[in-house]
């Protein structure tokens, strides 16, 4: 489906802006910020398909990943300060990009005949371990383990994806509701500060 | 041998959780704990199975371990302080996890026609690599390089093991010398507070 | 090509020795040391081959990696103060070691049919990693994203080999030009302190 392509574009340019802009904070010179552009727009992908054993992987079997990443760079170095100030179109582009690669894990999980399970898992790390790895790279504790919610949605995403499938839902359906549960799960979340609950002590100490 | 299995479980039911209490003592949110629970727990066979093309990896062919791991957060989430306490159990756990581990490794490198002692380097990475993994993603320099002794114990376990394997042994006694070795090296290193040499200088200057 | 192995061995020795000081340097045991001169040494090739699908991927095809880097954490234990004063051969070393990584990454994407600008990443891949796993390892912001221009030579020696490859030049002479490439590009940066471009402000703020 085409239309579900040119949307992994989109977000795979802006995790690229993403990853860029981190980068560019920390000083990285211009290898440096191409690194962590590419590792945050494809290193969710690249490490599901290393897993799952599907080669060849994401970023080698489709060179349209390399130019995306490639403008989105210079596009950075372009327009940065602008881009800043472009905060909410960002946020939508990449939930965006989150809602996408969710979908497009999932779909190639089942492909690959894993455990419906296993699927929704497969839907998440394509979706959150670009992040990872940026902030890995970055010597950061990653955010996504401390603040943002977004891989709740992801998983609850990967469920709904699930469901459709197991009802033979039309596949615009699939994807309609599979990226409206991601996103507006999202928006909910951002909008509310919702967090998920943390460890501070066991329930039964006073 | 479903005994070795039952062993495999309960390594990684104290290895998710000794990952989930890194991770709230690091104040990470539910999501947070339950990624770096996984990763310590199935992180070095996942490693393994890579590096030497097993597919489906360990947590894909089997979900039990995913069972285990999330078991395993919500009983860290509901005693906490308790098992803080329980120091002693967990490292008892802990250790038998290393060993299992170890042997379970050493095992599936030399089932892929491993050359042995690369085959020791499988069991060695099967046993270690999730705290390395955890360590990198907490943003810590990973325990093991500075003080803990158990990488040692791993090789000399799998050692152990080759000898026994290459003698023919029946599978309970080279399970159970494997094991013991593990076991006994790392409860004297702890009990002797043995460690390894550092480089400070070379050997030749004042 | 016998002479290339023989590069390549160079390459990784002293790939090794730079993973071992640094990792002394941070008052690693030896079994850190050993770990992070092993992730130094073959962490870029096993990558590459984790990547493209390769197996068995390089240093459990072949053992002489693992023996190479081995000897290079003893003579680093034995002579440690020595090799710090010897940093020209050491750095000279360290190039060579650059250069036939690149050179062998791009070669083995190329046998592998990938892409020729996919096997260029590859040789970069190949020559970058190695480094960017010791870093991260040791919980530091790899150097290579900062100040070190040297991935810009790898990728002008893999442009420069792929070239070499199209014009069905002589084995030797694709090495050769290859080699002078990388290592002049390195040197020259080196000696006048060229770096990259930072992405400070973008081009039209003022």
């Amino acid at each position: 489906m085409d239309f579900i392509y040119t949307l992994d574009i989109i977000g795979t340019f802006a995790f690229a802006i993403s990853g860029a802009l981190v980068a560019a904070e920390k000083e990285f010179d211009l290898f440096g910020v191409l690194i962590i552009a590419f590792a945050t727009a494809v290193g969710g992908g690249m490490m599901r398909d290393v897993l799952i054993d599907a080669h060849p992987i994401n970023w080698i079997g489709d060179l349209n990943y390399i130019w995306t990443i490639l403008i989105a760079v210079v596009f950075t170095f372009l327009f940065k300060s602008k881009i800043i100030h472009l905060s909410k179109t960002m946020f939508l582009f990449d939930t965006i990009g989150i809602g996408v690669f969710t979908l497009l894990g999932v779909q190639k999980g089942l492909n690959y005949d894993l455990h419906p399970f296993i699927a929704v898992v497969m839907g998440m790390v394509s979706a959150v371990m670009g992040g990872v790895i940026r902030d890995v790279l970055t010597n950061q504790v990653p955010l996504i383990f401390k603040k943002e919610i977004y891989a709740s949605a992801c998983l609850a995403g990967g469920f709904v994806y699930l469901i459709c499938n197991y009802l033979n839902a039309a596949e615009l359906v699939q994807f309609s509701l599979t990226m409206l549960t991601i996103i507006s799960f999202r928006l909910i979340a951002v909008k509310f500060h919702l967090e998920l609950p943390k460890i501070k002590d066991d329930l039964f100490s006073k």
